[in-house]
């Protein structure tokens, strides 16, 4: 046997440091606090990844998580249609959303264009972005993307795109080469209010 | 809905963030990772713990998690008897168990003696331990407790209750203070080679 006892729990280990944020070390720990609490947290935990596993896939109109075909968000007649908000990621949806301050609608890349990585237009959710312009007959778009090179470049690569709609794009309060899912709520309120057009 | 979407996904992160190590934040990124990694991590982490819920219990003889009545340490008829380390919890066993240098078997109390949290020897498995020395005729006692004011309390506490038992410290090494789960596996080596008389 190994030190960490029998396989099952060697397996949960393995896989628990898996997760970001989480080494050998804490896996370790996260685990003996699961055996510990089987009740309060282990079988919940178990039971809420089974459920995710089963109900979560992509919105096919925004990217943003879903448990139906559109998510929580696009299925919503009080958000304002017209508005769009773009995202690299639902980490950056969710840190909009936390701000309360849009109440429009979201549309997820999945990331950003990339010459290094290879990432081109294709890749990333960027023609259905230019789709939904046109169906949705949106009047602005708001690009929410990173203040790193490769953000600045999809940003201008999707206004290119879009001729004739107004796009904006988040500025004062996003640090150069920061990442939208760290700040604050309130430096992305006041992004949002100094947006400028592109 | 809130800003992280659907109930299920809500849940989940409320109970990742549960886990020690993990915030709010990471138990979100962990969560977003999950579901981009539905085949290669959510299923089966979901399915490990489902299993680890249903097999992992306490060993009947020294504490340990064990998927049977006894642990593997203590079913292996190739571990020593008659030497028993003692131990505060599991993390401190697996602890023991990296540095493989101890091939007798392990006894762990789940806890140390607290007047504060008032922790007496029926909350911990001292009596038990008592009972073992008898009959597996334990030759020698190691206490491989934290250097801590409680955890000497404690090692001395068992050394009363053993007398005419040759009762060990892990001594050299372990800082004044310091956890065991903490050290390298040479500085348990060192300590274990370096033990003392109580
Ligand atoms: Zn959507
Ligand atoms: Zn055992």
């Amino acid at each position: 046997m190994s030190a960490e006892g029998d396989e099952a729990i060697q397996r949960l280990i393995a896989l628990m440091a898996r997760l970001p944020g989480l080494g050998p070390r804490s896996a370790r720990r996260a685990v003996l606090q699961l055996v510990k609490k089987k009740g309060a947290l282990l079988l919940p935990l178990a039971e809420a990844m089974r459920e995710v596993a089963e109900t979560a896939r992509e919105c096919v109109n925004c990217g943003n998580i879903a448990t139906r075909d559109l998510c929580e968000i696009c299925a919503d007649p009080k958000r304002r249609t017209g508005q769009i908000c773009v995202v690299e990621d639902v980490a950056d949806l969710w840190a909009m959303e936390r701000a309360q301050v849009f109440r429009g609608r979201y549309h997820v890349l999945g990331g950003t264009l990339s010459a290094l990585d290879a990432v081109g237009p294709e890749e990333l959710r960027i023609p259905r972005l230019v789709e939904r312009v046109r169906e949705e007959e949106a009047s602005e778009i708001i690009l929410a993307l990173a203040a790193t090179i490769d953000g600045q470049t999809t940003a201008h690569y999707i206004a290119d795109q879009l001729p004739g709609t107004s796009v904006t794009s988040l500025a004062q309060g996003v640090p150069v080469g920061g990442e939208l899912d760290y700040l604050d709520d309130g430096t992305i309120t006041a992004a949002l209010k100094a947006r400028r057009a592109l």
